[in-house]
């Protein structure tokens, strides 16, 4: 076998990740400090990722919408936990038009405050309600350690807003999008198989009464917080006066949530997956499913690869022709393995003989003949059981990576080298702030069988304890 | 009929233009200067609009990419050009992370600068082009006098840049790119039938040797350019040193081409479509095709209405079904209308009882019973023949403001109040510039019979002239 052309991540994830996204064209570098150029097969991943998410909230019944880029300062100070959050993070434009501004314009850090404003102007009376609002934008927090994907001064993002008449229906929103829109998503698009929970009050979102998280277990076994959805209680109605006429008549502060995912999920993709050859791209989101490989110079060869090209493509299979036989086959199937395309098929002249092709399953790596006239109709389901197939094997790995504590010393152990599970009751605050001085932090609190409570103080919550991103 | 509950459009077009993007909740002002609020109808437009245009850039075989908001000051002084048609509008970010940066970043006027950049680092050889590139982003242009959708400080938009072997190459791809992408969309999706052509040497994008443009008509006949491709020979190229090594190991600047159709294309539809009711919007990009209207509170024909909602679902219609009987249908209607939905059906008990609903086409304004159990299967055929109904009377309109000038002073005449025809090889640049004093300008150029210039020296050209937004 030919040496890999990325770092083993065994020996050095971190540069590992860096070899990936180089050597496979994910992304690189921008101009500015902590920016990101996405290359064309990672931007790929992303308008997948970003059709398969938006897909599922509009099912959730939230419309898109699009906020202004630059906010007026004074907008960003409204509400006092934001600017704590904020601040240090702000980029601010101060110069525009050839003139210095009186009021400096921030550019959005999130686009809460707009939301806040102009909800407040939609929203009259009951029947406006519930108002499900979505917004797919950049946005700027200034990063003095950026890592491409994970964490980037500029990334993007969606985010939700919505305003409802009661905090029942308003909590019941958070935890539909958690369910039905993030988690749905990555267990079924991108393979990951999350924990799910609620945030400690230590780790939840500032101005939040709940936060509900998915958090992925990495290949070097840290968590990766991959989508967060927040019931804001009246919090945020109140900062920004979005008030509605009951039934009744009398005039009541909506309940709010908000909820958020981004670029940081190419990131969860790339270190979930990823394996010593490369990247791996599950098939729900792979821009290639399958690559057909001319494996070298041959008209029989070149003739039926376009012909499986043409069979696939009907088949509504994302297909790609690799007749590039001027490059010797061993460096184009390196290549294909470390972009991930989950299939390979390679055409060459010896197997056609019998009448049959090479198949490869990325995942698996090892490779069979197959008949080269059902391989068409065979595609589609290979593709199915590889999507279901990593999956399962990332839960192994995640499963693999949890060690039950009975103290608070047996989580810190645990969760240094991958994931500690402890009795919430057991850990409790004082037991988290310990955690946190080794580095280990409370990923989510969920019920035994790995299911969202339905409250905070419910008995036999466990807490899942990790490293994180 | 009621009062339309907007201003008319023969009275006071720009005014009526307001009162559609308000009344029909598309967009309003965002808080800091020139910016914009898209509404979720106003977005669901743009969204349909973005994906036909993306379906056609791909087939095109461009790729997507994103590239960072914040860009070096330095970077954007590099191009001479480049500087002085965009330093009165940049916006300037001098502070970042709680401190004044040594280096301000400009927020991207277009991202154009760090295209050529990179595609300096990723070209190396002849096999590495033709690299074609698309970008869907914001952008930022300070405006002083801004105009929703057409004319905002920060707008969406997509550009694309392409780098080729030669100048053929190049030329090809812009023409493929004005016809197959842009005329393309704008005649058969968003039924505008633009003028297109090439731009005179006084219109052209500063570094373009050559501009393609499509220039619709609106409603006031001035026209809108919607769209533009340009050829910019080596000129770029040598501005970022975009070189690669030829066939024959030679050293060459590459040929590039940029394009680009903005947000502004909502303003067209608005402008180009609408009437003294409000928005029509052509069925390819409406939100909602058809809306099912509930007359009144009436169990059969909530139930009947239901039925023909899931019905027109099924066949891939985009339905909405109104069933807010407590607001009072006179209302309702008018609502639809103003929103330009292409087809309306009401359900009543009075037609129920014959069969029958009540179809109305937005465009025609008549309305007419339909067998309520064939009406889910005509539909489709209905819409599609609505679409092209759009496009012929746009294009009578279209038609019906052209005058044919034998002079300068009578193509003034003309482009004051329509749109003016005259031979180009009597206007020339002198003429040119006589019609912008009087507010006229050279719109393109194209042949007699419409299409496009194969060169600009082609005999028996024809210049349309007119006002212009």
């Amino acid at each position: 076998m030919a040496k890999s052309p990325v770092t083993d991540p065994n020996e050095d994830f971190p540069r590992w990740y860096q070899d990936v996204l180089a050597k496979a064209e994910l992304a690189e570098g921008g101009p500015a400090r902590g920016t990101m150029v996405i290359r064309p097969y990672g931007y790929a991943i992303w308008e997948r990722i970003q059709a398969e998410v938006d897909t599922r909230i509009k099912r959730a019944g939230a419309e898109n919408v699009y906020f202004p880029l630059l906010i007026p300062e004074s907008y960003i100070n409204r509400e006092a936990e934001h600017v704590e959050g904020f601040s240090p993070e702000l980029a601010v434009v101060t110069v525009a038009g050839g003139k210095e501004l009186a009021e400096p314009l921030v550019i959005r850090p999130t686009s809460e405050t707009v939301f806040g404003e102009h909800m407040a102007r939609w929203i009259n009376s009951y029947r406006d309600l519930p108002l499900r609002l979505n917004q797919w934008a950049n946005v700027v927090r200034w990063e003095l350690r950026p890592r491409l994907f994970l964490r980037t001064s500029e990334f993007l993002w969606q985010e939700g807003h919505t305003a409802h008449a009661d905090r029942a229906d308003a909590a019941a929103y958070a935890r539909r999008i958690h369910l039905d829109v993030y988690h749905d998503f990555l267990t079924k698009a991108l393979a990951i198989p999350v924990f799910i929970g609620r945030k400690s009050a230590v780790e939840r979102f500032a101005g939040a009464i709940n936060t509900f998280a998915c958090e992925g277990i990495m290949r070097d076994r840290k968590a990766l917080q991959l989508a967060t959805s927040h019931e804001l209680g009246q919090n945020f109605a109140r900062a920004f006066d979005i008030t509605f006429t009951d039934q009744a008549d009398s005039e009541q502060h909506a309940w709010t949530t908000s909820w958020g995912a981004s670029t940081r999920m190419v990131g969860g993709l790339i270190m979930a997956h990823g394996d010593a050859r490369g990247l791996r791209v599950p098939p729900a989101v792979a821009p290639i499913q399958a690559a057909v490989v001319v494996v070298r110079e041959d008209e029989e060869s070149i003739a039926r690869a376009g012909e499986l090209v043409a069979a696939l493509s009907e088949r509504g299979v994302r297909v790609k022709l690799d007749a590039a036989v001027h490059v010797g086959f061993g460096r184009r199937a390196t290549d294909w393995e470390l972009k991930g395309v989950p299939l390979r098929i390679d055409v060459g002249p010896r197997e056609l003989k019998d009448g049959n092709v090479t198949l490869m399953r990325r995942d698996e790596g090892g490779s069979r003949p197959f008949a080269i006239d059902q391989v068409a109709a065979a595609v589609p389901r290979i593709l199915e059981e590889l999507q279901s197939d990593m999956l399962a094997e990332a839960t192994r790995f995640r499963d693999g990576s949890v060690v039950d504590a009975g103290t608070v010393a047996e989580a810190a152990e645990a969760g240094k080298s991958g994931v500690g599970r402890i009795p919430w009751a057991l850990l409790g605050t004082d037991g988290e702030r310990a955690l946190l001085d080794e580095g280990v932090s409370v990923r989510c609190i969920q019920r035994e069988d790995g299911s969202l409570p339905e409250a905070e103080d419910e008995p036999g919550l466990v807490a899942i304890v990790a490293r994180a991103y």
